[in-house]
């Protein structure tokens, strides 16, 4: 697969860049970046994925998460990918919570979504690949994470492929979308009614049935406009109904913006650091 | 009142004491241990409550918990009272959660518990005096933690009383003793049939009612024996539920014994010191 530089631009020891692909997955150009940490001259390093919430594309987290910092200091590297695919031919809606900019990690298999909105296999298979041939990463230890939609993307991903990310975390996760206005109406629309389909991208269901292998840190601010939607009780309940090894933090004061997440931005780098490097 | 040395000890920079006092809450001869850091040779200093589990006497903590290295180095004092009354005259039942060494941190209203069994006023109020009256610390900075039955007198009372304890932490806490064989049968013996009357007493309860003006910090061990009875999950719905600041952390491996508390004591006293000192 080819890849086209869009930018390359020096960032504390290292290199923040951003590509532009033919994605098979979905159809389409998908752009991402990645930011390289100095260690990365020397060899393969680890590698943190971050997925992002409604609206973002691959920017959002790029330049306002402050991550390469910790990154850096951390020798991983990260990832930002794009939340849907995009462009002219690609099915969208007027609501900022459907369609383009909010795929929601789902493999459509409805109509009018089903031909582009494979973001599911594009960030669980495509992604990782391109990457892996591309860059100096090392594609046996990944972690992932994820602010909003991005952190119901990162716990639903882990969960399910567990083997392939070794350390998970998320920012004011979306926890429960089958019980919430943030899922019911997106996953109606990519997964159809049947609910039973909904069951595989539900971070609380799935850490009810199966959890997590490894520790899962959880952080949400107790200010987020959005909490009636993220649910994080019912993720927390489930967590420890589980004893799942991990952490569930409400900090007090903090919103849904990413003035949170890059408050505690050099906790989560650290915390993969500590699983996968 | 007057106030009986039985021992002091020179531990790090300060000083590890055990008092005995006639109470008049128990109306019983009540033991208790004081850890002064050197910090209170130059005056008042802020002052951890660190409440004991089932069977445990003033003295298990203080000589399995660690706790006061991390106290000297943070300038805190930690107190461990007993558990319940005891001697002869007192009431008491041949079970190990029940009577002597189990005395829940409540005032027993039913008999043969009613005489002796207060705990609730001997805690939060006669020792309270008793230890600002006699050492170098400061009454307007107390924090409150505990383990196990401990934990629970921890979060009720700090929960009941937030304007005289600043800060509250809990280590593998009762965390909803009116849905659990570790709190049913204690609270039909201290305080009767009636559950209303129990509810002043639940975690679980009193988070949802209430809830905590500072933030809470709960540790569990996954791999403890005792979680069914527990009931970590009730706890942390109820915390994220009411947007509780704080933190829930589930720690894999460790279990319900000291090597747990010792584990993460100075985590829990850095805590407190953040917010009394």
């Amino acid at each position: 697969m080819s890849l086209e530089t869009l930018s390359e631009t020096r960032s504390f020891g290292g290199t923040q860049g951003v590509y532009r692909h033919a994605s098979q997955a979905t159809g389409t150009d998908m752009t991402f970046a990645v930011y390289l940490p100095e260690l990365a001259l020397h060899g393969r390093v680890p590698v943190l994925w971050y997925l992002s919430g409604l609206t973002c594309n691959h920017e959002n987290a790029m330049t306002k998460a402050a991550a390469q910092q910790w990154c850096d200091e951390a020798g991983l590297a990260i990832i930002f990918p794009d939340t849907s695919p995009r462009g002219e031919g690609v099915a969208n809606d007027e609501a900022y919570d459907l369609g383009q900019g909010a795929g929601f990690y789902v493999n459509a298999t409805q109509d009018p979504w089903k031909p582009h909105f494979r973001m599911w296999d594009y960030i669980t298979a495509e992604l990782p690949e391109l990457v892996a041939d591309n860059f100096a990463i090392d594609a046996d230890a990944m972690g992932i994470t994820g602010h909003s939609m991005g952190g119901h993307g990162a716990l639903t991903i882990a969960m399910t492929h567990p083997d392939r990310y070794k350390s998970v975390s998320a920012f004011s996760p979306i926890a429960n979308p089958t019980e919430s206005d943030w899922g019911r109406k997106q996953f109606t629309a990519y997964l159809g009614e049947d609910r039973d389909s909904w069951r595989a991208h539900d971070a609380t269901l799935l850490m009810t049935e199966r959890g997590y292998p490894g520790e899962v840190l959880i952080d949400q601010g107790a200010n987020d406009q959005f909490l009636d939607l993220l649910r994080p009780e019912s993720l927390a309940h489930a967590m420890m109904a589980r004893r799942q090894p991990g952490q569930f933090r409400m900090h007090p004061g903090y919103d849904h913006s990413y003035f949170f997440v890059q408050s505690f931005m050099a906790d989560h780098v650290f915390w993969h650091a500590e699983q996968l490097v």
